[in-house]
């Protein structure tokens, strides 16, 4: 049996139906045409690296093995920050060195809960190569669109199997976000915050439901104090308090948008009081 | 001659360019690596199931035979309603037993015209499962994600050839809205309903094109008659009111959005007068 | 080596996620189904033929050669406006003759800089046709969109072979868009204006970088004044004024939207002050 054809998928904060995805798709397609293209998500907020980074960390392991993952959420286009590819034992990420793939990551390797990017030492398992050899760019690079320019062909010739370390230099360590885990304050309480808000206006936070396990549950968000998980979006009338499908603590408003109703976004402080049931 | 690579379509209300659409995906893809994925529509309103149903039954005649369509709008996941698969002599279906895959019966199995979903006995030709056989579904299935945990399994094991007697037990009913159809009210008078506001804001109506015919019409909506019915966009500078492309009434406004002029949405009622031209 | 699978995108102004579009796609693939699909931009703005002819300009070139390109943003749509395709040495185009599909001829055939759609004859090595031969197309032809009924079908034939005289008459000239590329009035200044508006708010206009070589500028819009070029988006804390990606002069505001800070549009007036530097 032939291996079915190698499997890209796209992550930026391009727009909804951007043409900048397209340009994209476009290189790709004339580098490694029998390539498969998966739109991840375009609409992370505009330069939400950690949104970007949170998503992709949701998404990387339901795909098959291998697949090539291109991320372009990149404030820093063009100033000195590093373009990068790493490879696991079962994806490869392409992208800039920012902290957007920090997926690429096992959590007993990031930083401190709930931090911002910092440098991580590769873990075992684990390559990361500098993007400097411009044999793979495109023949001329801007300094606004590095993702059509650098991350898109860099990516279709990994795809098409040029191995990892033509691309430039090793690298020791990359920038990563701090695990997303809500930090423990004293004895009863979790402190965390919202890390991306769905196209619905649902909240999602930093705080694991694993973490919540067989405890009664008060939520305390924008000033307000909600009690009790619910387990679907029909337990209770108002605002809803659940582990969402990923396994963090989610906001929602039932029929309406939280976000909106509670005025919160991303970076919004959420507290978690823990009592033991009795 | 080989046959073409499986394809299979997803209609969700996600939003567009939602993350959870690119995880029903990558659950694909896991399972049928050589499907093809067509994303019918994203931006149904949240939890509105008729509209994606009336969605659905406008496209899924466009498609090839075998096309397996997945749809998720789904307000009652997690609780008592039910996982199903539909197989028709042209396509199949997989998705919530909530009037979402009406499109999988023919208009002369459906309730009385512009009614709310209702138990509908299956007619010949087509088969219903219950999907109730977590072989087939993710390991571990959330309360609030049935288009990854049941729904993407189940309809890439069908692409893969796995024979729908598998997934569960077979149904003699589900449930299906009434045909979009305006009720005729005495002997001159239609009554329907705005069943989709598409991007433009062209409102479009559960009146049929094909009851019109040979009639003088004027269109009463939001408190404004609108007389005679135009064949192009340039026909008049201001509201228009046509057969759209898929056969039902429309209203629109020439360079503007009518839902929004008009201060109307989903459910709005629309009265036709006809009236035989001399 | 077999020749990859046809690839055909395509470009409309039917709205994000639009159902509209999943219409097109079933087409194309019930008549050809191992064509790929590439969607290359669908928010251009309602009826905008000129943005949509822009991003088409900038993105074909990208594409590999003997790509097949769908466009529709067509408000003649059911008038007298002819359906054509269009092929060149290293594309085929399929669409409205309303200007659209301009990018098909070069720069040198183009009318003057920055004027409305006007017939230009066709260069050697561009080929026209009418698209009148009634049998490429879906059986009914509805009145409202032919992108489905006409387009669609078009280029899955053209994809799976059918030889572009088969579709109907040849044609001597089409209708296209003067060549964006800022008017130059008197010694320093050159006129343009915004030509696209994309989703961060950056407004990309009809200046050309390559028009500014070695010169200080100070760009005027909305009555304001910016004086001198950036090279990335943190070089200034607010507006932004740089050559962007395709080479065009562009207006960003950093961390913001600029179209809605400056409440400007397509069309909105771009004046530059040029002055060779000391």
């Amino acid at each position: 049996m032939t291996s079915p054809a190698p499997l890209i998928t796209l992550l930026t904060d391009f727009g909804e139906s951007s043409p900048y995805v397209a340009a994209m798709k476009a290189v790709i397609l004339s580098i490694c045409p029998d390539a498969r293209l998966v739109d991840l998500c375009h609409v992370v907020r505009p330069q939400a690296v950690e949104e970007g980074a949170f998503l992709l960390s949701t998404l990387i392991n339901l795909f098959p093995p291998r697949t090539i993952h291109v991320a372009v959420v990149d404030p820093g286009v063009g100033t000195a920050r590093r373009a990068i590819a790493l490879r696991t034992a079962t994806a490869m990420f392409v992208g800039p060195d920012n902290g957007l793939l920090t997926a690429a990551l096992p959590d007993s390797h990031r930083p401190a809960a709930d931090s911002g990017p910092s440098p991580v030492p590769l873990p075992p398992g684990v390559d990361a190569i500098h993007l400097t050899n411009a044999r793979y760019f495109r023949p001329t690079v801007s300094a606004t669109f590095h993702g059509r320019d650098i991350f898109a062909p860099v990516a279709a010739h990994l795809a098409a199997g040029t191995p990892l370390a033509a691309f430039g230099e090793p690298l020791s360590e990359v920038l990563a976000f701090g695990v997303w885990r809500g930090v423990v304050i004293g004895p009863s309480t979790i402190s965390g915050r919202v890390v991306h808000v769905d196209h619905y206006g649902n909240c999602v936070t930093t705080v694991r439901g694993e973490d919540l396990a067989s405890r009664e549950v008060i939520v305390e968000v924008a000033g307000q104090r909600f009690a009790g998980l619910q387990r679907t979006f029909q337990d209770r009338p108002e605002f809803v308090v659940y582990v969402g499908s990923s396994g963090f603590l989610e906001i929602a408003l039932r029929n309406g948008d939280a976000a909106a109703a509670l005025n919160i976004g991303i970076g919004e402080p959420v507290a978690v009081h823990l009592r033991t049931m009795a």
